[in-house]
């Protein structure tokens, strides 16, 4: 009955419901780590009409509704943990407008992140935002989990550029937000990073700037990481706020080497890249002042990169810590953290710290510049053992970066991964603050349960 | 009894309640057309713990809570229009922490805007709004209406700068948001710009950024503001943007004139200021490239700051509008409306073509660069015809915005002077939504009742 309601809003090729089908929507990135959840039916609305009608028919048979976008995430916010309808919107993936000179775009929410910075380059502006996963994430996603990257650091995240929405609520109601429609800033604020929990978002407004002129890539090998954090305060010393300023330490490195997908200075204890964009004059003259304060903080050997080519080599070594890992251990409990940029140092030993007390090993990379940084145990999750010491050391993380004043929610979003610690840092009260504005919005509670928000019968379980 | 309790929880010498005590606090800037509401009392609370109590006291009475800063919103936000207890939060004016290499700041709702400045400038850091109150008005205020100021173009509006904020709920619950306690970021951007109605922001912690190096100002005269908007476009295209792009039609420099607050051009039908930031190489080269750029917009003459001095004239010219229109006329219908930077040349005939329509003087100037207007008509309040006029004349010009594409709040709030606009930009269903939102938080409906929402009753009598 709930199949052929549902294939009476959406064409019946557009729903999943055999198993097999359905289980390559069962998990998300955190997948790796064994958390999935096997959907009832797995659905590709083509309109926000469409996504009306499915949102209505599960909510009069009262079942889980499960936003999707390409399922990238790595908290667990997009699978069905207790089963339900995933709501695919991979199918909505046009572009609907760009105005050059209104230096805005409009895209349904299954766009692919990348076709964005596409279209916004051909009119010779800029879309910032570049997540790991730009060339296969969704906008839509980028928008639920306000997804941010290497870049945020001059140019923030998802948020800043999100002026307007169309969502659809759990009471089938559309609201056209920002300039989508008008007004409700307010709640377009609440939907951003709301992981589908109160909503789906169908399609965004997004504003654009001018492209910068040119860019300069710096990469930097220090003796450890606390040298390497060290060029944050030199840095800024030079009233230089760069692009991108990312850290790698030794074993990101030694992944990368294994994994053969990029060439790594074996003599790095940590690697930093700094990238700054302007113009040509200020791009020249920043680069140098970059350079001199990273030969301050104990810079041993500092690289710049002489054409996109070298910059793209540069890239490279970052980019590949995720796939290298993914290809040489089977699982890992992969954390995202951001602590005040003067603890950074601290964390790091820390994390290793924990790492080692739970036997397991210690991936350390990101987002230098921000406080940033995501923390790999990597462990066999076929193995219960490696499962329950992966999250006893993520938990025993959340606790230090809680000591440092930071916070465990980075990018990432807090999907299912983070519950118990969002409820440390958000309190009792907060989280009663949380869910009266969820049950508000979503009384029968059918979007995206559990996620984000602890339920309070799993709080009660956890803590 | 009231009086009794609310003097059991802040001392009696902070609790006034005498008519004439109470009537300074029965209006804010939007009282100078009229719009004012005496309270049954104002309280002083030095802590958030007394907030605390203050708030449980009201609730206890069922009595309406209006947050009060200094009081220079221009929508009514702050006027005690049904009675109810003023909350001021003045004497909560201490900054309580700035880091530099953190680069943030702490600070009591209370503490004035520019004071904040002048903090982080200390410091050799830079917080970047700057409404036009910035001397008077409280950060906490500018959190509760998301103020922004001329250079919002560049910098973004205070949202973009608070990381963190503790807040009192109609429960009495206190919630510590953002790197004020850890998590919570979607409930504190709900709290950012909810003027009061979901609860008492009692302080921020804001981020800072590296102060600019250089800065360079040019001032450009036009025939009309059609061309002046031409200069957007043209600017845009050279691929720069500016920190602020300011403007003012004649019936602005006409009124600075007439108060002789400023030195204007007699000849000018439209003057706009642009304003460039960073380290000196770069601003020299951007000014010259706006330069060029005003130039092929159609700018008849060109004036470029060469000292400090000679900008902080030019922007006297600006900052002398709201000032001259109250020396001058008695009253004013103040709007504040944005629309797409490509529609402000038709915005501006169509708010002339309305006050003409309605035989009222309009006065238009404000934030060009972000296609964010102040249309003033000019009222004297005390006829009640011309009272009329005006509103007629601002719900006309709503009509006109929402044609345009735009939206009706820009950076002064929705208060009570914009909400029929907003009932109409977020339609039924969005009011709705945020109806649930704001009762989720404040069941017994005692924060600033009336404000920024529509409630049922009043939406069924404006509409």
């Amino acid at each position: 009955s709930l199949l052929r309601d549902l294939a009476s809003q959406v064409h019946g090729a557009h729903v999943y419901s055999r198993p097999a089908d359905c289980a390559a929507y069962a998990y998300d990135a955190f997948g790796a780590s064994g958390d999935r959840g096997l959907p009832d039916a797995v659905v590709f609305p083509a309109t926000t009409a469409e996504v009306v009608g499915v949102v209505s028919v599960c909510a009069h048979h009262n079942i889980a509704v499960i936003p999707r976008g390409a399922g990238t995430g790595y908290s667990g916010g997009a699978a069905a943990h207790r089963g339900g309808v995933v709501v695919c919107l991979t199918r909505m993936g046009q572009i609907t407008g760009i105005e050059r000179e209104g230096m805005r775009i409009r895209a349904e929410a299954g766009v692919i992140t990348a076709a964005i910075h596409r279209a916004a380059s051909r009119v010779g502006l800029f879309y910032p935002p570049d997540p790991g996963s730009a060339t296969t994430s969704t906008i839509g996603g980028n928008v639920a989990c306000n997804a941010s990257g290497p870049h945020h650091l001059r140019y923030g995240s998802t948020a800043d550029y999100v002026i307007g929405a169309t969502a659809v609520l759990a009471s089938g109601e559309v609201v056209r937000l920002g300039e989508s429609g008008g007004g409700g800033d307010d709640l377009l604020a609440l939907l951003i990073a709301s992981e589908g929990t109160l909503g789906v978002v169908t399609d965004v407004i997004l504003r654009l700037i001018p492209t910068p002129g040119a860019r300069a890539t710096l990469s930097a090998s220090f003796a450890d990481m606390a040298r390497a954090s060290d060029s944050l305060a030199s840095i800024a010393a030079a009233g230089i706020v760069p692009a991108a300023i990312e850290c790698m330490d030794r074993s990101a490195l030694d992944a990368v080497s294994t994994s053969g997908f990029a060439e790594v200075p074996s003599d790095a204890g940590a690697l930093i890249l700094v990238e700054v964009e302007g113009d040509t004059e200020t791009v020249n003259r920043e680069a140098e002042a970059v350079r001199s304060a990273l030969g301050k903080a104990g810079a041993f050997r500092i690289e710049h990169a002489t054409s996109a080519d070298d910059a793209a080599k540069m890239w490279r070594v970052r980019k590949a810590i995720s796939a290298a890992l993914a290809s040489i251990v089977i699982g890992k409990v992969n954390e995202d953290v951001v602590v005040p940029r003067n603890r950074i140092a601290e964390l790091v030993t820390r994390a290793r710290d924990i790492g080692a007390g739970h036997d397991l090993p210690t991936v350390l990379f990101g987002h230098l510049g921000d406080g940033n940084l995501h923390v790999s145990f990597l462990i066999d999750p076929r193995r219960a053992d490696d499962r329950a010491r992966g999250h006893a050391a993520a938990a025993a993380l959340f606790e230090t970066v809680s000591d440092l004043g930071g916070s465990v929610s980075g990018e990432h979003g807090v999907g299912t991964s983070k519950l118990g610690a969002m409820e440390r840092q958000l309190g009792r009260d907060g989280i009663e603050v949380m869910r009266r504005i969820k049950s508000a919005l979503d009384p029968q509670g059918i979007m995206n349960p559990g996620v984000k928000l602890p339920e309070p019968v799993a709080v009660a379980a956890s803590v």
